[in-house]
């Protein structure tokens, strides 16, 4: 007999065969030496954090004699890291915020935690385009809600709005967006943002109730071709964005993000009371105080984002030269292309065999695509070619 | 119409007399001085972080270039220091674990989040002596699980051994225990430990299933006059240890803590993999890193426990001057004194008047007494003693 939950006991055997595939891609890189394997199955940023970042830790260093300087503090996040934020957010957002109107959270997963926490009764759903971040529907049960996944048209992923309003129940709460999207790489376009607000707020009105659009904007700092995010504070009174440092300052194990509450929301007091007892009775209580104070120093810093920009060019020719169709991503660092042969797993078998680590989208909702993740550098990608080509060939 | 579930929303109105309680203590504050007001209100660790965690954070800063420094990692935790942490616990727990037998989690309060989700189907039950540490109850709560308290003997403290038995009931999946206590000061001795663990195995053996004995240690480095807190692993095969570094490093701010399982347990990988699942999926994904780093390199290191000795011994003076009747706390840093006149809230209230913040028992399941935290100078301690001999006396 288990003497674990029987959903968390499923959601063990499910894994097992990605844990699986982990561990064989750990043994081909000990047998072959992990020069010759090609790991484009992790989202890891490689980059070093920003100058910014170095100098906050010294600083903090040296001050550290001072008494409660890694002591407790508000749920919500240091005062002055929570002004800092709120100021850069106006920018970035097109609305005011003001320090008051967001929680500095455990990252962004940690956010979207807490607010499903706030919100859910048993049963309420999150509306989501797939393909999309695999842990979502996790954040959901974990407080007995369930993600509604609706696809994006192949292969451009851009909305399926008819979709996506008929997906929207009486029990829906949340639509739940990304972009830049992991897996996709697409940067949804104002004018289908506009359209899918229209739903909502439509909906809203139908059902006496606010459905709140929430954004998970991790990737916002990283787009190309000037594609531009746009701030759906600004389009839409229930909208909620949250994000994290983890890949533009590369702090991915410090765990600092945020949940921001649109200011022009008018129960916006009572939603950031809510995430600030949600976050503290989670567990997190507060954001890393040390990943807070290097966010609040490192603010306007950021990865070199130049060397995404060459690294996609790199994957963009070595699949292309391959033969394997895919859309051109607007941001973020993964490609998601079409699987020869129709079969994501049967690609990635066959992948794998020529020491090309990816994750096949089945993973992410969206059978019949892999996801290449580019968080390695430009050389790996372009040795990779000759092996992805053999993959391909051999279907 | 409320934005938040009905059950967030009732915690927000509950919780709402502490909050005005501390607004009213900042303001306290602002309007007299920060030196004129006694406050006793808060567990939060005055004592800079020892020596080693400023060498290890200077360190880490000189070699924050190399990529990855930061980024993620297992959901367990750094390999380096689960193997530390491991070593460290085979010594404390009288038991050899390796560093597969642990988990690295988000401070103590994450890592009984991550268990309980993990174990927990809904209306499971914790049975737990009274008085308690207050977010208990919301953990259980938010898996669905309910706490049940059981009150130990005024006023030693001593666990009520016959009402524990007849609290296990078949839904009790944990019995959970904080020794030394939050509030109470309270080491449970081993004589009445064996006892609880007798119980514990007979109603697991009646009921077909075992019942976890949890142990929150994070007071276990802070016991005075020779008290000594025994290992609860060398007793019982399905024990399990959870606690931080946030008051023995003074880094509570940023969150690390672990789980250990009892090497002992027959299905203890089955648990790790579960804990190592819930810990990612309810978005700690891990604790955060550097405080990893840090505890690694300062695991033998400790704050100044002579330093708490001190002031125990001044707020025991102060008490005994003011006659009120205490037991002494064997370890931690806090007294639980009972009300004069019997009535906590009342006894808050004539203590605020005299600018002296205390939190009454009632927040702890345990009405008629009062919790004074001791993280404050020696010299504020003794100064206090004419404002709580006058709250005595205005009874």
């Amino acid at each position: 007999m288990s003497l674990l939950s029987k959903q968390v006991g499923e959601y063990l055997e499910k894994a097992s065969w990605i844990r699986k595939m982990f561990e064989a891609g750990a043994e081909l890189k000990q047998q072959f030496g992990p020069e010759n394997v090609f790991d484009f199955s992790l989202g890891n940023p490689d980059l070093p954090p920003p100058r910014a970042v170095k100098t906050a830790l010294e600083e903090l260093a040296a001050r550290l004699d001072q008494p409660l300087t890694l002591g407790y503090m508000p749920n919500a996040g240091l005062p002055g890291a929570r002004k800092a934020l709120a100021g850069f957010l106006s920018r970035e957002q097109e609305v005011e915020l003001g320090p008051g109107d967001l929680v500095i959270t455990c990252g962004a997963a940690g956010g979207i935690n807490a607010l499903f926490r706030a919100l859910f009764e048993a049963g309420d759903q999150v509306v989501c385009p797939a393909p999309y971040f695999v842990e979502y529907g996790f954040y959901a049960e974990n407080f007995q809600g369930r993600l509604v996944p609706v696809k994006c048209k192949p292969i451009t992923f851009e909305l399926d709005l008819g979709a996506l309003e008929a997906a929207i129940s009486p029990r829906t709460r949340v639509v739940l967006i990304n972009s830049p999207n992991n897996p996709s790489g697409r940067v949804y376009s104002r004018e289908e943002l506009k359209k899918l607000v229209d739903i909502i707020q439509r909906k809203s009105l139908e059902q006496g109730r606010p459905i709140f659009l929430v954004a998970d904007e991790p990737y916002r700092f990283l787009v190309y071709d000037q594609v531009q995010v746009p701030s759906l504070m600004a389009m839409y009174d229930y909208a909620i964005v949250v994000s994290s440092f983890s890949k533009s300052l590369s702090i991915a194990g410090e765990r600092v993000g945020y949940v921001a509450v649109n200011p022009r929301m008018p129960e916006k007091q009572e939603l950031i009371n809510g995430i600030t007892l949600t976050n503290r009775i989670l567990g997190f209580v507060n954001a890393p105080v040390i990943g807070q104070i290097l966010m609040e120093k490192a603010l306007n810093s950021c990865v070199d984002q130049r060397v995404y920009q060459q690294r996609r060019q790199a994957m963009a020719d070595v699949l292309e030269e391959a033969g394997v169709e895919f859309s051109m991503p607007g941001g973020g660092f993964y490609f998601f292309p079409q699987a020869p042969g129709g079969d994501d797993q049967v690609f990635t078998r066959k992948l794998f065999e020529q020491k090309v680590l990816v994750v096949p989208g089945t993973g992410f909702g969206y059978p019949g695509f892999v996801r290449l993740a580019f968080c390695v550098s430009e050389e790996i990608i372009r040795r990779s070619g000759q092996a992805i080509k053999r993959a391909v060939q051999g279907i």
